[in-house]
């Protein structure tokens, strides 16, 4: 490694390259967009895929509600308008995020299909991986689950707007990965998505 | 490194801890945040420390109007309004990439005292290191470089709002570093910078 002094540094002042970054980590930064109903357990998924891949030696990084909503999209409420620019801006922080190396997992339930398509093609235009994951274990296994008590408040009208009930949910057409989160596991929907970053590339297979 | 077995593994459902990423990278995420007049040299230095850093193996990240005001901000002009909420975004985009273990720069013009303290807090509040460095030269020699033109065009009444000329700006009261970036070089001023992040601890000093 080069030591940061005045005589034997190569001094640079323009962009570091994505490449660099990526050599850095051994990793190629990309956007791990997970989509699907309240309790359809992406985010148990993009956190035992987290671990996973840190495990691996991999940097990696979920974006969620927690981390969102309570912070940069916190000025957002619920209004189509405002859903439309809630899934834009995670769309445009997880591009940033995957162009400085970044295994980067969104988990919202992005319902509308337009709004996921544009954050792939911002994406797609950088040259920068997004890979679909689709959680559907069907609504009735969702409903059952209702951790937090939300389909029954829409299903008794106390909450309006609610995804699945009186707001549509529109699948992915042509999802990368599609993951029945009631018949797997979060470890064996974790094992095909790690296969495929390995498919793609993003992160070199395990040595034998 | 443990292998992606479900055998071997060890599965884990919750957030990968903030520890884990840093002793991963080597490093403590931060945000170095660069603040001063148009042609100050903030991209200049945060391009020269971002590319020294890298080759000191870490990963850096520089947050700069390229990247945000084509993208995340894309929706925001230059009212009181916009500039505030521009800088609150920024503040929490580089928050998420502290907090991922990225050394983060941000370069930004940033005129608002009020806007600035307020990313600090978001920092300090998360247990983030919040690095102010104010970059400079003098207003004359920003004046006198004027790459774009536009100090030209704002004492021709051409543009209206400029900072500097017709609009304030405030300068850090007591920032972690102040650079004059007329007297010393942009490697001088990366060394300084470098040498604050080591005696920070968010970089271990280079092996001798």
């Amino acid at each position: 490694m080069s030591k940061i002094k005045a005589t034997n540094v190569h001094w640079h002042e323009g962009h570091v390259g994505r490449a660099e970054r990526e050599a850095l980590l051994g990793q190629q930064g990309a956007t791990i967009w997970f989509t699907g109903l309240s309790a359809s357990g992406k985010s148990t998924v993009a956190f035992t895929l987290e671990h996973a891949l840190v495990q691996r030696g991999h940097l990696a990084y979920v974006l969620d509600g927690d981390n969102i909503r309570h912070g940069l999209n916190k000025n957002l409420g619920f209004s189509a308008e405002d859903r439309e620019e809630n899934i834009r801006r995670i769309g445009e922080v997880a591009k940033l995020f995957a162009d400085a190396g970044i295994l980067t997992m969104t988990s919202f339930i992005s319902p509308y299909r337009a709004d996921r398509d544009k954050a792939r093609s911002l994406h797609d235009s950088a040259g920068l991986a997004f890979v679909e994951v689709y959680c559907d274990p069907g609504i009735e296994v969702c409903e059952r689950r209702d951790p937090k008590g939300l389909y029954r408040k829409a299903r008794a009208g106390e909450l309006k707007g609610f995804t699945g009930v009186d707001d549509p949910y529109e699948p992915p057409l042509t999802p990368e990965l599609m993951l029945n989160t009631a018949a797997c596991s979060p470890q064996e929907c974790t094992v095909r998505i790690i296969e495929l970053l390995e498919r793609r590339g993003l992160i070199p297979p395990l040595e034998a």
